[in-house]
């Protein structure tokens, strides 16, 4: 059985705890060949810093996470929100990677995220903050904003559909294929998606959609988790270790592989227990994962 | 405005702590036109009284809760799986209803819903337990086998899309789209669908597949109720009183109607806090929400 781990690639998310550096040289240590960090711990030690940590080490950036939350119907919150994605933007492209992760953001009436609804305005039986069909439309409008900003830049927005557990309060893009649409009016160098086992693992679509991102050259990043119930008080952070869960990885991993993908494999874990563990513990055990339940099928 | 509560239906669900007779006596005072019995309370009493009780009280049934869980693999449970659904099909036959609804099942890795996964057999990073595309074509082979007996009593299959949150222990059918795509081999007497917004709302396909499940005659039943945050320990009963969520009822009612759907709108919701309330306090509730948020876009 092979034991390669040059495509594995550790999320920041999934050693929470640990600075940058530490999740640096955890990756490395166990032989993986890239990070995919987040804009958290790369701007607590400054964006230069953060590629230099990272190619210090040998390891590849395989993507940014994340920008995006931009589907606000508030003008003046929009406007900070496209400033927050175009600074992204620039974060991307000076730590090397081509591949920005997006999550769009959810409706108006999401207060925040996880928290209860806003009540309907008075004397009303309808509401435009509960309008989803318009959301999304907005976020289609932001994305065309950011896209040349983005070319200019070498960095490729990729939209990222969440499981539509998150559709109220974090994305209202919720299949692959809603984000193959949403990406179809761009350069597939500069809109792409990304696979999240967690997020999609469920879709009767998944298999054409799959093949659909590989054959209009938008698939830029395959991100395995697992499914696992029951689900944690805050949902966000259920994904569970790849094998512990749910997700025919076997398959999907399969599916990705025939739609082409060569690139990394990135493992994004949100869960208190696995944030309890040294990092150390946790990449070894990705690894032990991936080897098994990944790789073979890659 | 208007408050004819005449085509609003009580899914006994929606008052779980009371009998089916004082369930029955809340919609009736409250001037609504219909019940949808759980199979536990009409077996409770026995069907044919079950039936009497109803029609005494001068109320449709709207449709049966519920057939269903059969993706088994093991032909042993998968035939308890089938008798049981044939005696919940001449269950509906008795009440008088032509919709039987069925949740289909998960898969053979959720040992129970809501609870863990069952390991991976030794050595092996694939798992046909964990199959969704297997599983799905099963659930397609049941409805196949159970689809003459229904056509014979008069009732309908009634596929429901669960939310994807419930793929892997409860139903693999997670889209209106598919449903209609498993529907799509037999008469769309026999088979049908039911739109329960809790469970559909978030779909980006949603509008054009109301469309056809209208076009194609198939659809059976409108169920109603809000997708609120955060969620229930229980994600099962984290169903909310219209209006309480994020929803966006005026928008999906309309694409029901205009599908040409003039059925009864069952309002089916789980959750402690509503089944700690008297039956008449929850029904007094619930007429008030039906009559802001659905009927004037019905």
């Amino acid at each position: 059985m092979s034991t390669d781990l040059s495509r594995l690639s550790l999320n920041t998310a999934t050693t929470k705890r640990a600075s940058l550096a530490e999740a640096v040289d955890a990756a490395a240590a166990a032989g993986l060949g890239a990070v995919g960090p987040w804009r958290d711990r790369v701007q607590e030690v400054g964006v230069e810093k953060a590629a230099r940590i990272i190619r210090d080490a040998g390891l590849r950036v395989s993507s940014l996470c994340r920008g995006g939350f931009l589907t606000t119907s508030d003008d003046d919150a929009a406007a900070v929100a496209l400033d927050d994605n175009r600074r992204a933007i620039r974060e991307a492209a000076t730590l090397g990677t081509h591949e920005l992760i997006l999550v769009v953001g959810g409706l108006d009436a999401a207060s925040a995220p996880g928290a209860g609804a806003r009540p309907y305005p008075a004397g009303r039986g309808d509401d435009p903050a509960r309008d989803l069909v318009a959301t999304r439309r907005r976020a289609a409008d932001r994305i065309g904003e950011l896209a040349p900003y983005a070319a200019e830049h070498g960095v490729r927005l990729v939209l990222e559909p969440l499981h539509p557990l998150f559709a109220a309060d974090r994305a209202v893009i919720s299949t692959l294929g809603q984000a193959l649409d949403l990406a179809a009016p761009f350069d597939p160098d500069v809109v792409g998606v990304v696979v999240d086992t967690y997020h999609v693992w469920w879709d009767p679509d998944l298999h054409a959609q799959i093949a659909r991102a590989g054959a209009e050259g938008r698939l830029a990043a395959y991100q395995v988790c697992d499914w696992v119930l029951p689900l944690a008080a805050e949902p966000l952070n259920s994904r569970g270790h790849v094998g512990d869960g749910y997700v025919d990885f076997a398959t999907i991993t399969r599916w990705v592989a025939e739609a082409g993908y060569t690139g990394d494999v990135e493992v994004e874990i949100f869960h208190e227990d696995v944030w309890a563990r040294p990092p150390a513990q946790t990449v070894a055990t990705l690894a032990d994962r991936y080897t098994r339940h990944v790789l073979p099928y890659l």
